[in-house]
This record gives structure tokens, C-alpha cells and sequence, in this order.
């Protein structure tokens, strides 16, 4: 048994499975091996599972809040074991979407351990039988995305030193928990357990949470941490001084490689000090193998992992050109969510021109009982582009692609008017913003 | 006493309101004249409370489904009273806003009713203490709104007969309503009453609800109307027909001019035969007065309103031209929400190609349990150009402005990329429509 393919693709995360269906439209012949779930960590452990959990514990939230409309409401104590049932019958859903997508494609789901035998050569060790078979293509994506690192020391028991993949699997909530890693996934998890009752400490080395966001938008995400009754600390040296104290050690302090099953010595491709795959434009020193996601050490991001999956299938199909100049928006599930988005050229504006509008200006949010907030925008003096957005408040998360289609699009204030933004939204605070910073704001009283 | 002016406005809702900001930080001296209260019906009986009373429902419905997390939530029967109570802390709380906005730019706000005496002299009616007096100014803007018109042989009594006024105000959820007029207020209306409980029966004089909307949106409401219990009756010739077996009667068939109190006949301005001001621009037949907002006849949506209110200040200081292209998003809160935008010149593109993206396909909509619901754009075949999209589901009415933001900057297809969208946002569902208008979309299954 070895089946020949045109293109073989080792990971069906976001990077994997989305070059898998492109390859397929373009009319190649695919294999997409996966060792474990459709769906990678995005699906399985990362990004939807903690937006189901954020969205409950929201959920949560508006239910003790109703009365803001004069609903009288009442909640039983919360089993995080029956959310966590929910949310894992949630996944099993998306992941047979996945199933049904790449079934449609003729895509062949190859179910094993991947490992390099030639540059055209794959053994598969199957995850259904332990058997093992190759399979060879004429070209072979990597994309197996990264996984949780480790901190120096301290091994995984996946009992009480946990990653967020366990986080997102616990049964109860324990009493309390130290969160190590002030990243993105350390201040998500941080602010869903410690809104179902998690006495929570989060940890950073840095002197500022999210250490290379904006420092206001950082500084306003960490009070809301506090409100939230989380003990947060920065510049924290040894962030396990009196780890005893807790029942479960979250470790979220980065993301690593996930290449050494491969067996890539077997073909000399070549990686980073960090061991991520070296790439340019998707392309590694093998000629016909390529790297996407992950994997290649530059993004982590599921978004731009799935764009990586239609490059590379693009490139190697049609000859395209990948190079792009898309401002990437990032998004931090707090409570209100964070987000922003800027130019990639942003740093080489000298003279810009800051705007704001606080949420409790606008009259949306004060429907929605949502006025924690604010949307800062920066502009370029002599051309009044847009070239940055930073917004914290209720559906952050969302209106944060408004902001990054503009800055895609090169648009000035000029461009924006009220006739293009729906009243009442709380997208009108992007518009406020925007107009503050060339003082022609008419929503917000003098000198503010 | 006869204190003159710069300019006068007539009438504190969305457009004089915003005239006034924009002249004062010009320079001018403004007096803002307004018989009831600040904010028209925009604040006080139109957009904002009828978005508090949908969020309210939404907030029930959202209690009634807070299962699918694995959450037990119960809720005590709702008081209208008290929903109406807190809906009118708000609006006064938003008036107060504006007041606060309105001072601080040092505008006179003149409260009465004003009626012409000459092009430059305005006569108030205090409707404080019932006197009269004078004002006069170099310029006069007239942006009284409009106000519900009536229907043939129906007089409002605003008990059993009520327009959206007496909807928005009432102390209880009337057993049955009849409402007459599919167009967004009915729909918003009969949504609301429902959710509360009320029986409500919609009918239409057209054969689709909102007759100028896209068909396929257009039928998409319904189904959702229909879903939620609430008799649709769409080519109904006699709405009144068996108007006895209702406790209310409902009013929404459109709007009417509001000049009849102006005493515009002393200085000769033009209406057109519905009554509304006719105006080029803003300017009117008297040089020095304009008409901006609803009373113009043109469009009567609230933040249409506000930009003339910017743009007739604009013209008349800075001799600023007000030609606009923008493309203006509409929307309806149903449940869920409905939206669109198009291109202004969109009939004139003749060969169009279609897309769409269902919610059940979208990662977040599954999430937040919203998987009602679609996108549909519309492309220019030789260009890719995005010339409209039309949307049905939850966050319809913040997500059109991503839309509206793509058209005002004539993107194509392919400046949009799986980079600009944050995953997993139900925003990503625009670009899957936009990519399957053109048979590339990574995200649905062959064939969809």
C-alpha cells in the first residue's frame, strides 16, 4: 500500500485542512494527515473552545445583570462540568463540518503519526490501527501547528501543572489557580474562571501584560482584570514563589515547535534556533516541501494560518505571489474583549494624530449596558489615513474587521461620514474616534 | 427682547442637533430652537427606545436559551411597566448627554415652538411659560423631522388607535395588536409585542414586507415573523378588516412632513405635494434657509440626518460641497436583525454574480447559538468589484458597517483575505460570501 498523490499536507488545523480544500479546488490530489482531531488546536483546544467558555461565562453575566431592563432572573449554581459537556458537543459538531468540507473535496483524511522517509515519502504509523503504511507526494505541507511550552523546571502533570488544553477540559472549578503568562490565552482563561468563581493570580515576566500591545489598551485591559476581582501581577520574576498555595498551575507562557515527530533529519530541512521551520513565503530549503501556519515559527494565529493555507496552494498552483501588506487584527477575550489592528507600515509615520471615544458616549452601548470602554484610532497628519485601531469594550471582536478592512483599504477620515455607519452602533465609536482626532468629532462636548 | 443670531436651527433631533455642534465649532453663533425634547424622535420615540425594548427581549430570550451552555436560569413573568420604566431612565439619561454636549459648545437652546416671521425672524412659542418672543439670524435650518402619518378615515386616539409613540409607552403588553404597515418600524414593533407575549397580526398593502428591500431578505424576515408566532398578511388591500377583534391598533404606514406649524407660507418656501421641503442640497427656494433631515422628504433615517446636519453646516461656512456616494446601510430588528448595503450606482452594473454564506456554517454563529440567518453579496463579474451585501442573523446591524466600509472604498474581492478577519467572528461569514460569489471559498463544501 502506497497511495501517490499530488500533495500531501502533514496537520489539519486552520493551515492544513483550508490548503487541503484550496489544492482540491485547484484540481490536485490530496492527503491530509492528521494524528489526532480535525480541526488542530484552533478547533480542539484553542480558539473556539475558549470562546464557547467566555461566551457562557457572558452569558452568566447578563443573566445577574438583566435587571438593567427590569427582567427578574434567577440562575442555579453553575456545574462547569455540564458547560464543559456543552462545549466539547460543540466541537464534535465543527468537527464533523470540517469532516463534511474536506469529504466534499474528495480530500483522503489519512489518519496516523506522519514522518518523513525521502522528500516524497511519508510513513504513517495510523492512529486507528498502530499500523503502519506510506504514502508519497510530489509536494508535502507542513503544517502542524505548535504546541504549549513548557517553563523551565516544571513537567506537565496535566494535573495540577496544566496547559490550556486541560484548563479547557477540567470538570470543576477549582478554588484557586496561578495563571503563569500574561499573553493572550493566560488572560483569557484568567477572566473565564475567575468569572465562575476561580480565586485566580495571573503572572508576568514583563512589565506590562500582552508586552508588545499598546500600552493604554493593555493598561485598561489589566484594570478590568482587577475589577474582575483577578490578583494580577507584572514584572514578576519568579512566578512560582508560593506556587503551593494553589490547586492548579496554568502554564501559558508561549507556544513551541511541533516538527521533532517528524523525522525531518531524514531530509535536512532546516529550522530555526526555536526549532520552527526556516521559510520564505511558505517555501523551506527542500524544494518541494513547504511550510504553513505554526509551524513556521512567524504567526500564531489561526486567521492567518488559514490565509497561509490558500497561499501556499496558490503559489505552488498558480505561481502567485503571497506577499501581502493585510493589517492583522488581534483580539484578547477579557471581559469587555480588547482588540486592535494597525498598518504594517505604522512605525514609519512620524506625525500622528490620536483620537478617542469613550463607550459611555455612545448611545449603543448604553442600550446594551456595555459603557466599559473605549475606541482609540491614530492618523497620519499630512494624509489623515487611518493607520491604527484600538478598541476595548462589548463586541470588540467583531467590530475590530471594520476597522481593519479601512486601514486595508488606505481610507481617510474624509472617507468615513455617519451616513455609512448604522445609529445606533456601537461601530459609530470608530467613526467618533476617528473625527476626534482631527478635533472635528460632533458627538463629543468641547475640549474632551 | 429679540436676541439675533448667527443661525437658527428648528428643531434638537439628529440633524439640528448635529447642524448645531458642527456650526459652533465653526465659529457661529447658534441657537438651537425645540418645542418638546432634545434628541427628536430618534431619542425619544423612534431608534434608541425601540433598540432598548429589543435588546430587552433579547435579553429574555437569551435567559430562556441559556441551557445550550449547560446553564439553569429561570425568570419571573416580566412587568412591561418596568421595562418601560427603565427604557425611559435611559432616553432621559442620553437627553441629559446631549444637553451636556449642546452646552458645551455654548449653544442657546431656545425650548418652544417657532413659526416664521420673516426669512430672518423666527416667533417662539415658550413651551415653558406659554409667552411669546423673538429671534433673529442670518441664517435659519429647518430639521423638524417628521412625525407618523395617519391612514384614511383613522384618527389616533393614541388609546386604541396608536401610532409607535404610544407603542413605545404603554403599561402593559396588550393581549392582540394589530399592526398596519410591514416597513422597519412595523416589523421592529410586532417583533418586540411578540417576544412579550402579545398576539400580533402584520399586514402589508404590498406583496413583500419593506417592498423596496431585496426580495430574498425581504422573505427571509418573514420566515422569521412567522417563526416567531406573529400572522403575516402581505397584499392586504383592507388591513382594517376585522379591526374589532383587537385591543390595539397599531399605525406604521409611514411618515409625514412636520412643516404645517411653521407658518412657511409668510416667507413663500416650496414644498413638494407630500409637504416635505424641497430642497437642492439642503438649499432651499429662500436663500437663506435650508432644510435638513426627514423634513427634506429624502431619506429618513437618523444618522442620514446627522451627516446633513455636518454637511449643511459645512456648506454654508466653508462653501464645502455635499455631493455624497456613500452607500447607506439599512436595518431592521427583527429577530435576528436584517441589514444591506449597496453601491449607489449598483443598477447600473449588469453583470453581477451572487454569493452567499449560511451562519449554520460559521464557527461563532454556532457559538453563540445564533445559526439563523445568511450573507448574500453581490460581485461585478469583470472587476470583483463588491457592489452589495445583504445580511440576516445576530450582529446584522454592527457587522453592515464592515460591509458599508467595503463599498464607500470600492474593494474588490480580492484586497479581502482570511488575515483581516478575526476567527472566530461571524464577520468571517462576509468573506466567505464575497469568495463564493466567486467559486473560492475555502470554508463551505463543493456544490454549497
Amino acid at each position: 500500500m502506497n497511495k501517490k498523490y499530488d500533495v500531501a499536507i502533514i496537520g489539519a488545523g486552520p493551515a492544513g485542512y483550508t490548503a487541503a480544500v484550496r489544492f482540491a479546488q485547484l484540481g490536485l490530489k490530496v492527503a491530509l494527515v492528521e494524528k489526532d482531531k480535525l480541526g488542530g488546536t484552533c478547533l480542539n483546544s484553542g480558539c473556539i473552545p475558549t470562546k464557547f467558555l467566555w461566551q457562557a461565562a457572558k452569558t452568566k453575566q447578563k443573566i445577574l445583570k438583566s435587571y438593567e431592563y427590569g427582567i427578574k432572573a434567577s440562575m442555579e449554581p453553575v456545574s462547569f462540568t455540564d458547560i464543559i459537556n456543552k462545549k466539547n458537543r460543540m466541537v464534535e459538531n465543527l468537527s464533523k463540518g470540517i469532516q463534511r468540507l474536506l469529504e466534499s473535496y474528495g480530500i483522503d483524511i489519512v489518519k496516523g503519526k506522519a514522518s518523513f522517509k525521502s522528500s516524497t515519502q511519508l510513513n504513517i504509523k495510523s492512529s486507528i490501527d498502530g499500523g503502519e503504511f506510506e504514502i508519497s507526494a510530489d509536494t508535502i505541507i507542513i503544517a502542524t501547528g505548535s504546541k504549549t511550552k513548557p517553563v523551565a523546571n516544571i513537567q506537565f502533570d496535566h494535573i495540577r501543572y496544566i496547559d490550556s488544553t486541560d484548563a479547557l477540559n477540567m470538570e470543576s472549578i477549582p478554588r484557586n489557580m496561578l495563571v503563569i503568562g500574561g499573553g493572550a490565552i493566560g488572560i483569557e482563561l484568567s477572566s473565564i474562571f475567575a468569572s465562575f468563581g476561580c480565586d485566580v493570580t495571573l503572572r508576568e515576566f514583563f512589565p506590562q501584560l500582552l508586552p508588545s500591545e499598546d500600552s493604554e489598551l493593555s493598561g485598561e485591559i489589566l484594570k478590568n482584570l482587577l475589577r474582575q476581582g483577578i490578583k494580577v501581577e507584572v514584572s514578576c520574576e519568579n512566578s512560582f514563589k508560593d506556587e503551593d498555595k494553589f490547586e492548579k498551575v496554568l502554564i501559558a507562557a508561549g507556544r513551541q515547535s511541533s516538527v521533532e515527530e517528524l523525522n525531518i533529519s531524514n531530509i535536512n530541512l532546516q529550522t530555526d534556533k526555536r526549532d520552527f521551520i526556516l521559510s520564505n513565503q511558505y517555501s523551506t530549503n527542500v524544494y518541494n516541501i513547504f511550510a504553513a501556519g505554526d509551524v513556521a515559527g512567524k504567526s500564531f494565529l489561526a486567521y492567518t494560518a488559514g490565509q497561509d493555507g490558500i497561499n501556499v496552494a496558490e503559489k505552488i498552483v498558480n505561481k502567485k505571489n503571497t506577499e501581502s501588506n493585510d493589517p492583522i487584527p488581534k483580539v484578547v477575550f477579557s471581559f469587555p474583549p480588547a482588540a486592535s489592528v494597525k498598518d504594517t507600515n505604522f512605525n514609519e509615520y512620524k506625525n500622528v494624530l490620536y483620537g478617542k471615544f469613550l463607550l459611555s458616549a455612545n448611545a449603543r452601548a448604553q442600550i446594551e449596558f456595555e459603557r466599559t470602554g473605549w475606541v482609540k484610532v491614530a492618523v497620519d497628519k499630512e494624509s489623515e489615513k487611518i493607520l491604527g485601531v484600538w478598541l476595548i469594550g462589548h463586541n470588540a471582536d467583531e467590530l475590530i474587521n471594520t476597522a481593519a478592512v479601512m486601514i486595508k483599504a488606505g481610507m481617510k477620515v474624509s472617507d468615513l461620514s455617519k451616513n455609512i455607519f448604522f445609529h445606533p452602533g456601537i461601530s459609530e465609536a470608530i467613526l467618533g474616534a476617528c473625527e476626534n482626532a482631527l478635533q472635528k468629532c460632533t458627538d463629543l462636548p468641547r475640549n474632551i
